[in-house]
């Protein structure tokens, strides 16, 4: 008896129902185990990387569901585990192996930009290790990735409310949906040190206090809600084209600092103002 | 009849020769398949995160065998890549599952600091994941993630001397052993744009340039190097304790920019010379 992968039945689901089912809505309607696909002789495997090959036609992932989970994984283990978690616990559910097979904690230590460094934002961190384990053409993997990290720095955080606040939260400020745009910040850059001071600053609070918890486990979820996009997009079409341009500021440094000059030759992508100020305004002649 | 896993048969060979022996010269007398542990019935799996569990008493990586190939790996896929694959792969050969079960190709996405923005040094992001597969107490971890972040930092690179050049390089500076001392720069960031664009400054170089990337190559060796330094060290002991303490001019900003103040708080271990001189210098009181 041939058995029937989970994966082959949201494949032939899909298809029948003209491609435009979701996995979350499927499953939810079947029931059944997310590891029914490892029994199978040829089973999606860890080593057979990346995934995009054992995701069904028509398959997108459900945004909303994917953002309340972000949000509540991250009072379990920080921003970085909030976005990743919710990602790929979600395709774990829905598409089964290889999703099903990994380890959903992997991402905790990119919490506080990595170990509490102040890096790179875990919950960019996060997403992009998601991206990376579903997109195979390198050069829409880059493209989803400038994105990510370009629209970080530049979009006022955070949106998302709640459909539930988590017992752990302890917050002082008003995040209600009806308050939430007077808290938000530009912040200009995708390392945690200056995206979390900005906001503090702003919101005259400190950076280890309980409202920037509560603004990071929101950014989670605007994080991962953004990487749904992008994937969803990805997915759908089967390509990606990077849609935000270097700010022109930015973009009037490296039109003289080229990675091709000899003298200050500059490989970046980032902002240039946030870091260096003094050499955006009054630029020494 | 009960098999017997590749890793009991390393556990018992390292008791039996007082612990002392690596891995790799045990199998390299031994052979056999890599494979052997998931064909028992308790085989370790991938989710069975993190894997300091399946690693032999006595176990240690080789350094000399990983930084070859951190250097070599370069070529084939980046900065990230290198350091992570050379890595990985050496776990999978000497330990075998889970590490053999993962994708070696996972952290080709990190090259040029993301994605080619210039962001966290690959070298360094894909040592911080094989770190994070392997250590379970989450205060050895950042202790760990710390240190080389740190070290990274404050380290003159490059120094690894590669048994081969790989057919793939074309410098023109002089690399060899008898010079390579000459080329080295501390790049006081982790941040792959800051770290690429002083190490070019001073030997008149651009960032695209193939002495960079010959630069880079040598760099991921060196990266490698140190977590298996650190890695060896935690294996040996069971736990880590941070050697790197912050500079003194970031101490001194951090010292009143604390966490916990309301006005200008800043949570990182970053140095902060290197982004912000016009704070660290003439500071305005």
């Amino acid at each position: 008896m041939k058995s029937i992968s989970r994966r082959e039945l949201i494949t032939h689901a899909g298809m029948a129902l003209g491609g435009a089912v979701t996995a979350t809505a499927f499953l939810g309607a079947c029931g059944g185990s997310s590891q029914a696909t490892a029994e199978t002789g040829s089973s999606p495997q860890v080593a057979d990387f990346p995934y995009r090959k054992f995701i069904p036609a028509g398959y997108a992932l459900d945004k909303k569901a994917v953002q309340e989970s972000a949000y509540q994984f991250y009072w379990a283990g920080g921003c970085g585990h909030g976005a990743y978690k919710a990602l790929m616990q979600h395709l774990a559910q829905t598409v089964g192996a290889p999703f099903s097979l990994l380890p959903l904690d992997a991402c905790m230590y990119q919490g506080g930009g990595i170990a509490g460094y102040g890096s790179i934002c875990g919950t960019v961190n996060g997403g992009l290790v998601v991206i990376n384990s579903i997109v195979a053409d390198p050069k829409a993997r880059t493209a989803m990735m400038t994105d990510l990290l370009r629209w970080y720095e530049g979009t006022a955080f955070p949106s998302y409310v709640p459909a539930a606040i988590n017992a752990s939260e302890k917050a002082t400020l008003d995040f209600s949906a009806a308050n939430i745009s007077r808290l938000q910040v530009v912040p200009h850059s995708h390392l945690c040190h200056a995206s979390r001071t900005q906001w503090c600053q702003k919101n005259g609070v400190a950076a280890a206090s309980p409202d920037l918890a509560a603004r990071c486990a929101r950014l989670a979820a605007d994080v991962a809600g953004k990487v749904v996009d992008l994937l969803n997009g990805y997915l759908a079409s089967g390509s990606y084209t990077a849609t935000l341009a270097l700010d022109s500021t930015s973009a009037g440094c490296v039109g003289c600092h080229t990675s091709t000059r000899l003298n200050e030759s500059v490989a970046s992508g980032m902002r240039c103002d946030s870091c260096h100020p003094t050499k955006t305004t009054n630029h020494p002649l």
